[in-house]
């Protein structure tokens, strides 16, 4: 047995009724037996590069370094484009080159990428529409036995990064931003932040965010502090401001979704 | 690598669509890394505390001693409701106090209950609407690295129970229970037990059921003893007595669900 | 703690919802501790015996020697259907016998399979209800712990193997098979493999697929090869010809499902 184990999460739009996730499990164990497996989503939306992009950012922080993150989100799989292993503060990724690592290049300071072009670690043979099993899991099982990025393929200077929504001040009284995601919960998760907003930055302004048709005034700390069924804004876990529903669903009863615009105004 | 590895079991109505759970997940693994992580559920339905508390119920006992459970159904996250971490015949809880452990309380002579006021256990900043990652998930690897239930907080004498619905004998030949819950195969699972039934506790009188308008004269093993769409009684694994059809669901088919009444006519 | 660990895989309808499958593992965990459990599918469609092989036949494979593998689709719990345990090319298995296993049976090329009957080892009581968790959980457990398999009953000359679809040559020019499965994407999986295509093989003669009412004439490498809404044929990752739509699901917009007649015809 192995001194010490390693931890691997997956995120994929693979879904949980096939067999695809164990494949890649499987891989994994045969090349590097002593791993600790994390899901952390298999329901990303078919082929939403940037969903999972957002829910992959969201957990990998919490994740002590040395975490193997193995994504696949790949509509392009078997054609041109690359595939990736990188590595931040400790971190190994493990992924197609289609945006899917965005928010970990934004959160930090430098990350190492590289192609994956050494295919002597691949599965034979490699299918050209399962490159999670083929490619990417037995990739993450090399990181794992503590391969160096720099064995797997060269230097990648320019990985795809997704053009995430802006925040912007249109005005001096007018903060825009948009929806980035919506969780399962029904909660729009935008990308303004609390320091954005004087309700939570500490000053005395008053003010209303523009969400669809609605405009919402009440700007609270945590979900039960809203009354049932009211729409109302609270500083989210994620860091960002989210709009929620006391005992419901805010997204389909604002009929927002992710990319849409959102606004504060501070007035 | 520590001597030993813990067992933390995980129930939440956060659904496997975002990343909650492998954020609490991530947590737990970056302050006590030998873990052995086991979902009970996922799919409470959002903020059913009841639902949570069956679900635990049903799957705690089966686990061995010195399992840590992790339990997270939390409508009132960030208001003033008592965090708990409890233990009971081996068994670790870390949950809000709400009453997800009514059923635990309910199997166990005697329990040990804790605030959680011990706040350098966290994870900072705490958040007011995620409590399961910067509260629960510390404190469950808190209790995976032995920190005793005395060093969380104070004693709590009276923690939040759920009423669970009676099982009443209202005339000498009528018991009277409810639904407890509908499974994933809409199996209705009531509150009475075979015991309470001569069809099953071996008396020759004759019984039936009462169950939304329909009356269910056959009491049976297992669901293969049915015909094909009958609708019939089983002494479920749970040591309930369950309404089920065969190669079907009764709930939908009965237009039953958790908390209505159902009883049963011994004569 | 034990020397090394044993990978348990879980194949079932039991969906993640209810406490199922955590009871199956809580007894494992109980009886032998140093266990690694990945979950194939839960999401085997109710009592859907043939899913259930097909999804475990495609998963079992990827993993290591010395797995075990725990299937339970088992509408037959409680009456006279046997439980068996078997074993192929190092893989253990553990299931009813009800041809969950068929897909195992056809790859390998010789398989040792017992009844189980030694019911010393099953959790007490036995419900007549759920198996998984008071047969086939400790039975998986014993083989974790090396049991052998002659300890658990009798050998099985005749375990059940369902009917599998067969490819058949009607004319010259014409394949006939059928649909296997179909994925979380739509994707139809057929029983039909690239080496009998020309497109595939080799070959210079054109042909075409006939899938309900439509004629395929297009047989790519990849999902992205084929036009945004495309319906096409590519060598899937099973072994099989997939009919797949790019960007979208074939299995609706061609009407077909499991069972249901293709063709391949040769000119």
């Amino acid at each position: 047995m192995p001194e010490s184990r390693r931890i691997v999460t997956l995120t994929s739009d693979f879904g949980l009724r096939d067999h695809y996730v164990a494949s890649m499990k499987g891989v994994i164990l045969g090349l590097s037996p002593a791993i600790d497996f994390v899901d952390i989503s298999h329901a990303v939306p078919a082929r939403d590069v940037a969903s999972g992009a957002f829910t992959l950012g969201q957990a990998y922080p919490c994740f002590p370094a040395g975490t193997i993150h193995l994504a696949v989100v790949d509509p392009g799989v078997g054609t041109a484009r690359r595939a990736i292993a990188a590595s931040a503060a400790g971190h190994f990724f493990v992924a197609p080159d289609n945006g899917l690592l965005t928010y970990a290049y934004e959160r930090e300071a430098s990350f190492a990428v590289h192609e994956i072009t050494a295919d002597h670690y691949f599965r034979r043979p490699v299918s050209r529409t399962f490159h999670g099993r083929d490619v990417f899991a037995p990739v993450a099982a090399a990181l794992a036995r503590d391969v160096p990025l720099d064995r797997l393929g060269p230097p990648v200077a320019d990985p795809v990064r997704l053009k995430l929504p802006a925040v912007t001040r249109v005005r001096d009284a007018l903060v825009q931003g948009a929806v980035l995601a919506v969780d399962g919960f029904g909660n729009l998760v935008t990308n303004l932040k609390p320091e954005d907003i004087p309700a939570y930055a500490g000053g005395g302004r008053a003010c209303r965010m523009l969400a669809g048709s609605r405009e919402i005034t009440r700007f609270l700390r945590t979900f039960g502090d809203g009354a049932k069924g009211e729409v109302f804004v609270v500083p989210g876990s994620a860091g960002y401001l989210e709009i929620v529903m006391r005992d419901g669903e805010a997204a389909p009863a604002l009929g927002l979704a992710p990319g849409d615009p959102v606004g504060v105004v501070l007035a």
